[in-house]
Parts: C-alpha cells; sequence; structure tokens
C-alpha cells in the first residue's frame, strides 16, 4: 500500500507513577508557574480531591460536572473562571470533567493539567465537544489539548468494575475506529495496535478471572489501561472520528445515552460491518485482542476476537439494556447517514446503518451480523 | 513492571508521498510564511535540487556539507544564513545536511524543514552534534527540530544498495538503543518495535532476493524505509542515547569512523550486552525482526535474529574494515565508560567494553560474544 499521508503529532508531557499524583501535580503546576489553579472534579472524587487541595488549594473549585458538557454549564463554569482568574484549570476525573476543562479552555486559552480517573481518553485529543437543544457540536483546537497528563493507577481503583469495562471498551473503541478513519494513516494504525494490546490484557486482568479489585493484578491491569488509553487517545486525535463515533455522538448528543456504555456496544457492530473491507489491518488486529478464534464461524476474526474479549469481561450487551427505544432507531439511522464518513471502508447506506443499530439494540452477536457487500 | 515516566511528545507535521516532493515543499514554506528559503544540499543531490530550485528559488545555497558537523562548517554556514536574512532552511540529504540545518537553527532560530534522502532520522530529533578538535559534542535543543518532514521514497533512489543498508541499520540502532537509553519508557519502546518490524522487512526488500533497484518491491521498501526511519528516530530523541550511542558518538568524533556503517557494526555486539538482561523485551524484537532462530545455539533470540538480518542484506561486518585500527581499542574503551549511561541494563566496565570492540574490531559473529554477569 502506497503510503500518502500528513501526519500531525501534538506537543504534550505525560506523567505515569503510582500513588504520585499529587507530587506530579504540584511539579506541572509550577512548571507552568501557574498561581491560580481552578479545580474541577465532581463531588464522587471528594477523597481525591481532598488531598489534592491539601498540597494545592485552588482560587476557585467547580464540581458540576455532567456528561457530553452542557452549554449552561460550560457558560457557568467560563464565568467562573474569569471571575477567579483562575489562570490554569485541573480536571479530575473522567472526560466530562475534562470536557468542561476543555470548554472553558476554548474561550479562555487558560492551560489544561487532565488527571485521569476513567479510560475516557479526552486528556490526550485536541477534541472538544458541547451539547445545546439536544445536539452535540464537536470540534478540534489546539487549545483545549491539555499541557500535563497525570496518570496515577490508584486513581482508579474506586471505579465499579462494570464502569471500569465500559471504559476502557470506550478506549478501545478510540483504536479500533482509528483504523479506518478519515485521517487514518500508518503512524496512527500502529499506536492503535499496541493501544488495544494494552487494553485487551488490561481488561482482562480487571474484569477477568481475579475479580480482587484490591490485588496487585488489577492494580497493574489499571496502569496498563491508563498506558492503553493514552495511546488510543493520541491515535485517535490524529485519525479522526470514523463511523463509530458518529453512531456514538448520535446516540449520545440526541438520545442522551450513557457515552462509555455506548461505545462498548456498539464497537463490535461497526468493526463486522468494516473489517471485510480491510483483511491485512483486521488480522493484525486479531491477533492484538487475543485472537481467540474459530474457523468455522463465517466472521472475520478480528470481530470473533472482539466478541471474545466482550464475554471474557462481561461487557454491556445492547442499546436496549441501555434505554434506547426501538422507535428511536429510524431517527438515528437519518443522523447518522448525515454525518457518517465518506471514507468509510464499507458503503454507508440507511439499509446497513439500520441493520446495525437493529443488531446492536437487540444485542444479537456481532458475528452474527453479514454486511451485504 | 510499574510504570514510572514522564514522556514528553514533540510537535512536528510528516508527510509523505512517493514523488510529491516538490509539491509538499512548497505547502510547508508557504505554511510557515517563509518567503526567504536557505537549501542545504550537497553536490551529490544536484538533479533533485534543480527540480526544486525550479519551483522554489532559495535566496542562497550551501553545498559544502560534511560529516560530524565540524564547527569550521557551521561558523560559516551561520554566517551566510545570517547575511542572506533566510527565514527558512530547507535540508536536502542525509544526516549531515540536517545536522547543518540544526547548527545554523542553534543560533539563528530559523524553522527547518526536512527533505530526507537517508536513513538518518536527524529530522525526527531534537538533538544536534558539532565536532572541534577531534571531540563531537551533542545536545538537545526544541529550536533544532525540524517543524515539517517531507519524504520522498523516490529520493532515496540513488542511494547504492550498500549504502542504504548502511543507513537502514543506523535506524535500526536507534530503535534497539531505545530499549535500554535513560529515559527508555513503554511509549518510546513501542515506537521502537514498531519501527523495528518496519526496518527488518524494508531492509530484506531493498537488499533481499530481488536486487533490482527500479523495480516496485524496492521502491515499496524505501518508502517502508522511511517510515521506520521517522518512528525510530522519534523513540530515539523521547528515549535518549543509549550505551550503543555513546559508543559509536566516540568511534564517530574521535576516529572519524564513517557514521552509519560504524552504527551497522556496533549494534549486535552491544544487543549481545544488554539482551541478556531485559529477556521480555529481547523477546518483542526477536519477534519484530523476524524471529529465525536456531534453539541450539546459546545466544539470545534477538541477538540471533539480528545477525540473520544482518546476514540478509549483506551488512558490513567488522571496525576493522572500515578503518579503526587495532591500536585505537584502549583509547575508545577509556572515552565510552567514561561516558557510558549508568542506567545500561549490563554492567559498563574497561573489560566489557574492550571486549564488545575487540569483537567488533575483528567482526567475530556477535552470536559469540558472551558477556561475563
Amino acid at each position: 500500500m502506497a503510503m500518502e499521508f500528513v501526519h500531525v503529532t501534538n506537543e504534550q508531557r505525560v506523567l505515569f507513577g503510582r500513588g504520585q499524583v499529587t507530587r506530579h501535580l504540584r511539579d506541572e503546576v509550577d512548571r507552568i508557574g501557574a498561581r491560580k489553579p481552578l479545580l474541577i472534579a465532581s463531588a464522587r472524587d471528594s477523597g481525591l480531591v481532598e488531598r489534592m487541595t491539601a498540597v494545592l488549594p485552588p482560587v476557585v473549585r467547580i464540581d458540576e460536572v455532567r456528561q457530553h458538557v452542557p452549554i449552561e454549564n460550560a457558560e457557568r463554569a467560563r464565568l467562573v473562571a474569569r471571575e477567579s482568574g483562575a489562570d490554569v484549570l485541573i480536571a479530575v476525573g473522567g472526560g466530562s470533567a475534562t470536557g468542561l476543562a476543555k470548554a472553558i479552555a476554548l474561550t479562555g486559552g487558560q492551560p489544561i493539567i487532565a488527571v485521569p480517573t476513567t479510560y475516557s481518553g479526552s486528556e490526550g485529543t485536541d477534541m472538544w465537544g458541547l451539547t445545546e437543544n439536544g445536539t452535540k457540536t464537536t470540534g478540534i483546537d489546539s487549545a483545549v489539548l491539555p499541557v500535563s497528563v497525570i496518570y496515577d493507577a490508584d486513581l482508579a481503583a474506586t471505579l465499579p468494575i462494570g464502569l471500569a469495562v465500559a471504559s476502557g471498551l470506550n478506549a478501545l473503541a478510540h483504536c479500533v475506529d482509528a483504523l479506518w478513519a478519515p485521517r487514518a494513516d500508518p503512524i496512527n494504525q500502529a499506536l492503535a495496535l499496541e493501544a488495544t494490546r494494552a487494553l485487551s490484557a488490561a481488561l482482562r486482568d480487571i474484569a477477568g478471572d481475579s475479580p480482587d479489585i484490591d490485588g496487585e493484578e488489577a492494580a497493574a491491569g489499571r496502569e496498563t489501561a491508563f498506558y492503553g488509553t493514552y495511546l488510543s487517545a493520541v491515535a485517535f486525535a490524529s485519525a479522526g472520528s470514523g463511523l463509530h463515533h458518529k453512531i456514538c455522538h448520535v446516540l449520545g448528543g440526541t438520545f442522551d445515552m450513557p457515552h462509555a456504555q455506548t461505545h462498548a456496544v456498539v464497537l463490535p457492530y461497526v468493526l463486522a460491518l468494516n473489517a471485510p473491507k480491510l483483511p491485512a489491518l483486521s488480522g493484525r488486529l486479531a491477533e492484538v485482542l487475543g485472537h481467540r478464534v474459530d474457523d468455522r464461524s463465517g466472521a472475520p476474526h478480528a470481530v470473533q476476537a472482539l466478541e471474545a474479549l466482550r464475554t471474557d469481561v462481561a461487557a454491556p450487551r445492547s442499546l436496549a439494556a441501555l434505554g434506547l427505544r426501538a422507535d428511536d432507531i429510524p431517527e438515528a439511522v437519518g443522523r447518522v447517514v448525515a454525518i457518517a464518513p465518506p471514507s468509510n471502508p464499507a458503503p454507508v447506506t440507511s439499509e446497513s446503518i439500520d441493520a446495525l443499530l437493529r443488531a446492536a439494540w437487540a444485542g444479537t452477536p456481532a458475528t452474527e451480523l453479514r454486511p451485504s457487500v
């Protein structure tokens, strides 16, 4: 395959270290030379926040953190940031906390330090999102890329296993979608495959044979999950949103479906649609997913390997269980088809998306989805 | 293994496209908004330079390009850059051309656009080097990182196969040394392993079964080699110089040995020294190198796989053949031991470096080097 692409690498610092979050945070604030931190953290993370504010008292704290960043929340937060004169935004939490920091930085220009507690990956991208009147708008701006990301595996320890799995599968969705997204190239594909390797191993450690959330294996799994998350986000930011993210964007923005779980459910169906068009990449994907396949199945190996992983980690299985109504499918199909990337490997038609969403709604195994070619 | 590291990613644009060098070059100069390009290109690349100057006339051209960037050359080039008022430096060629551009940018601050014609990888790093009175000084400065890198596989087509192999093995040395260099971390190790995968395949395509330099296989090999080169350089810049680069730095700076060929010869001996200390990484390395091993050999699989690759591509085999005198070895040993990274996995002693250099000087197979532990 001829290589024709422009690959842009974003500048960023990323710090790993278990139990080192407060030290790393102080170092990074000092490095930036900031004196007035604004802390974004939901009430859920109160123990962690107490430890942080002890070493680094913020000038103001925002704890109203909502999914998909409603525009009203963003406006309130921007006002708070302006009035406090904050010169650095510290976002502690999942994608929603980082997303709110990005909404502030988008208009205010303050640097962001992200301290992730989930595997959303928002901290590794220059993509922002805002939701207004049921429609989520997203964009790209270098001002919203966190200057530093601090990963401390202990911070993900309070995440219940079910949420950890959904969140990790959301990170995995960044990897898989990066393989065929509009700006996909060999560099972001390589990062995506390495991230997939890390995430599949990590998810099996977190949710697999040993359900001991306090055990060393689970702790190592959380660390590896952060590592995979980071590379998945970098690959995703570089490759852009593929069909999978367009579908989840519609389901999240218009039908208020839960973000990570929706990604976890939809992914194998999009893979089943596209894998037959990308046999070489799909083969490499199957390998890094753990390659447990059954040659009697007619499904692509990557789809089988992903479904095997989903079984191992008890992934959420259907959009119906997540609250989508069957009656919503036609509107969702229309919205997805309208924004689907023209470069998607498999043709995107009302028929193919309808079949895909109905299978995801019902939770039919993705290995049984037979896209018409 | 616990993950404790700070990883810094540098911002850079990289453009791939066969036959597209002039279009990409014009685009990047426009993007920067520069109007007075200074072109660095050795007389060897005259055909290419004619095509470039036709679309983008430089205000001045420098064609005095020498290995290891002697300080006198750097000073002359800096003067030319100042007097011409150049606002962008276009470096066409191998590591020496890029190195000269870096020497100018280090004091002048002009942005660099690199157009590589070899697999030196200098274009992907923020490292500079200058040689004065037989000693090469190197340093790191963000001012010398090229803002854009333009790869056009056709530009490497005039490189004789022997030089292409030595240059590709130099890139491979960036990968292998990045596995244990002072700032090695899982991110740059993953990039290094992906680069190794690409470079071993590419070198076999370029030099292997089909020696048809004009064939499609060789052209695809050159493209893949540039891809591997780029990732090798990014990994190397991030991980820093390991023992291998310190050894080659001494051999190049003090004994004026040819850069790429020296790397090609020394690499397997450093790997033989370190591989026993890093069994897991060494196993992954053996895999991406092509994993052709003989279990009756006592040598680590990675060393066997590297030696198999070197045989396939008819790599240069000894420092003696490259002109090093046996009498020079004691001085080289002293200089290497003085600057060896304390973090090198295997102990670095006068004895271990003496054994390593004597084996590399004689061209003894690296599989026979048995480091005392």
